[in-house]
């Protein structure tokens, strides 16, 4: 299997719809069509129904003829929503989630449900990477960047509590987003730890990233942590971009390094300043605190079942449920003001200290891992999730193994349409375009 | 000693000033000099200068000749802070807190720092209440509303964790306001418990409070907590009033519950909607969760302190700290949950489920206990804290002892200024004027 089988995207569509090239109902079931072509081999959905739910209600609709792909964490009222979790079997929920019910209103239809590792956390699913079926797809996203990299669908919903969009996203050669904490509304939207919880989006390029969020951007009463604040602008074509003298979450492939270092100079010779900094020692243990955080939210939210119905749970997720009831309050509610401080910090520091307008950091160390039992190390996504600064992966090339490689930007607090339109500049300019030409002429 | 010894507001320093009968040095020379005659026997001041510090900037700024009493855990660069503990004796902020200096640029003059309990938790300092120094004025914040009871200052700032603005204003008669939760950033102000530390205000009447209100509230990047939500305009004129077949802190005396029957009957003569309602039983375990929270969070500010030298800090906050120490984390972040979960149940509850635009409920159990080792009950307070909600207090009487019975009103999250322009309409129609009247004449 090569990914991707085709291309597909948002724009697209849109156009071939308005131009009456295509219907509502032909995109989707191009969609229907292909998710079912490649489910035995690719494993991305959980549940896909046996006819496709299109809504057609609005042909001009700004999503209309979209199907969707749904994390199985995020409800769906006309599908099960099961965790990947054997205690919630033939669960249902009786409404949608917020960002499902905006996605539906904006046109968009959900084609399945896509697989998660257990409860978001690391026990995995099925679903191989489309690159090749011997790697994960990385998670716990995974069903969702699969299914955007295999060309079945233009668009997918994930979440990202330490590198849940960003890792899977890079490591399947797609854009990934992870919007500012709190910006799309997380109402029926299972928690992992609700401090680090963000709904994410998958798509082939970054300008139908920046379609959708301009749809699913808002607050619900019903997510207590929804955003309030006012979308910073930024700086309107600036391009001072800060590159790590050394990564935040470790030591990287030289592959990885290589293609980040290539991306750079190319920045730098269209226009783009390229500073190298260092990062605030601090934020080396963002890893640490992050784990501090989930595993009491974890405990929280799984520690009944986990007591209940041990053979109903993971140990991975047992474990991190024991670890979470081990934490003194005093430590997690520390580590709660600390992140607070942290980011406000950080933001400081990127914006006004350095005046930067994004970094551009490894999205993870090189390629996905060889089997699927291991989905991958979350520490390069882990810091900028705790923190809450927006983040895109857009992929930037390839690595020994013929897996992708992405390149990660990271914004400042709320200035997600900024950081988004710095990441369609950067798009522009990966060799990404040229290397799967090139690959998939070799191929044929 | 009776209060208060003069009248003192802001409306009128400022009619005053503008029309040249007083200058900003004469109205900050009679709080100075109102604050040295009474300091021996009221002992409202820890920090009371020599000479006054006279903000003389602009006599035409909204605070001209507003000298101001500021609570001794709200940092002051000009002034020791020193939260009334033995450890911090001479302790000098470097920088004006946010809303000290927010007061200082709308032209206020800082008084003095007051006498608050030890960092704002139990143990009493050795503030009198003006109006029969055998009592306790309340806690924590008790010389701010003594000061202002006493008609030293128009104003002085408090904070409240649990009831530390309401139960000593309704303890000493003057009007206390506790804006939503984040309406007034913190930074500078000494955390008790940063889930439920709200700055508030004590002034002699509800329009000064109004004034300031538009004065000082804001966000700040140094309060993670700031206010992000648009303020709610709630129903003009609207006067839908729910009154508790219950009141949610237990028992309170006869004459409390007499005083908020009489007002109550009085508003329904004068148009107002009076409904009795029940209020959700969640509610009755408020205190239990504030309880929790304040603990954690107290143990993380103090525990150090409390750690090392256990002789320089009360007992009771050692056994605070003591016991935030035994909580495990996962309740304290399943109740940081469950009151974001009640905030917003009541909140619904209050406006859509019984359209009410305020409820009419007790400040305390009724007059101020005597003594000053007690600062009485928070119960009736710590609720509306808990959920963040707007509350304030306005004088309503006096009880059997001859000391002030409160009456305090409760609205909507970000509904402050509808909650304000109802608290204006009843402050007119209580009986409280035309009490202290008669009493005041009964006097001479």
């Amino acid at each position: 299997m090569n990914a991707p089988s085709h291309s597909t995207n948002i724009s697209q569509i849109r156009s071939d719809i308005a131009s009456g090239e295509l219907t509502v109902e032909q995109s989707v079931r191009r969609s229907f069509d292909a998710a079912h072509a490649s489910q035995a081999a690719l494993q991305a959905f959980v549940h896909l129904p046996d006819t496709p739910a299109v809504n057609a209600a609005n042909p001009a609709a700004p999503l209309a003829g979209v199907a969707v792909a749904v994390k199985d964490i995020i409800d769906t009222a006309d599908m099960p929503t099961e965790f990947n979790s054997r205690a919630y079997k033939g669960r249902r929920p009786e409404r949608d989630a917020w960002v499902v019910a905006r996605l539906r209103a904006a046109g968009a239809s959900i084609l399945g449900k896509t697989v998660t590792t257990e409860f978001a956390w690391r026990h995995p699913g099925p679903t191989v990477n489309p690159w090749n079926p011997e790697h994960t797809p990385g998670g716990s996203s995974s069903g969702s960047a699969a299914a955007v990299a295999a060309g079945i669908v233009p668009l997918a919903l994930g979440t990202q509590t330490q590198g849940s969009v960003i890792r899977p996203a890079a490591y399947c050669g797609v854009v990934g987003f992870k919007p500012s904490y709190g910006t799309i509304a997380r109402t029926g939207v299972l928690p992992l730890a609700w401090s680090l919880d963000h709904v994410g989006l998958f798509t082939t390029n970054v300008a139908d990233a920046v379609h959708v969020l301009g749809l699913v951007s808002g607050t619900d009463a019903g997510d207590p942590h929804a955003l309030n604040a006012e979308p910073s602008a930024g700086r309107p074509g600036a391009r001072r971009i800060g590159v790590l003298s050394k990564q935040v979450g470790g030591a990287i492939d030289e592959a990885q390094q290589l293609a980040l270092d290539r991306l750079a100079a190319r920045l730098a010779s269209e226009g783009a300043e390229i500073v190298e900094v260092d990062l605030d020692a601090e934020l080396a243990e963002a890893a640490n605190h992050a784990l501090t955080l989930m595993a009491v939210e974890a405990a929280v939210t799984h520690g009944d079942l986990a007591e209940r119905s041990p053979d109903l749970v993971s140990v991975a997720m047992r474990s991190l449920v024991e670890e979470g009831r081990n934490v003194p309050a005093t430590l997690y509610a520390q580590t709660r003001q600390l992140q607070l401080r942290m980011a406000r910090r950080f933001n400081r520091w990127l914006t006004e200290t350095m005046g930067l307008d994004a970094l551009l950091v490894a999205p993870a160390t090189g390629e996905a891992p060889r089997g699927l039992d291991y989905t991958g190390d979350a520490s390069f996504c882990a810091p900028w999730t705790l923190l809450g600064v927006p983040a895109v992966t857009v992929p930037a090339g390839f690595g020994p193994a013929g897996l992708p490689l992405g390149a990660q930007l990271v914004g400042a607090a709320h200035g997600d349409a900024a950081l988004l339109s710095l990441a369609q500049w950067v798009e522009a300019r990966t060799e990404w375009k040229a290397l799967v030409k090139t690959r998939f002429a070799a191929a044929n």
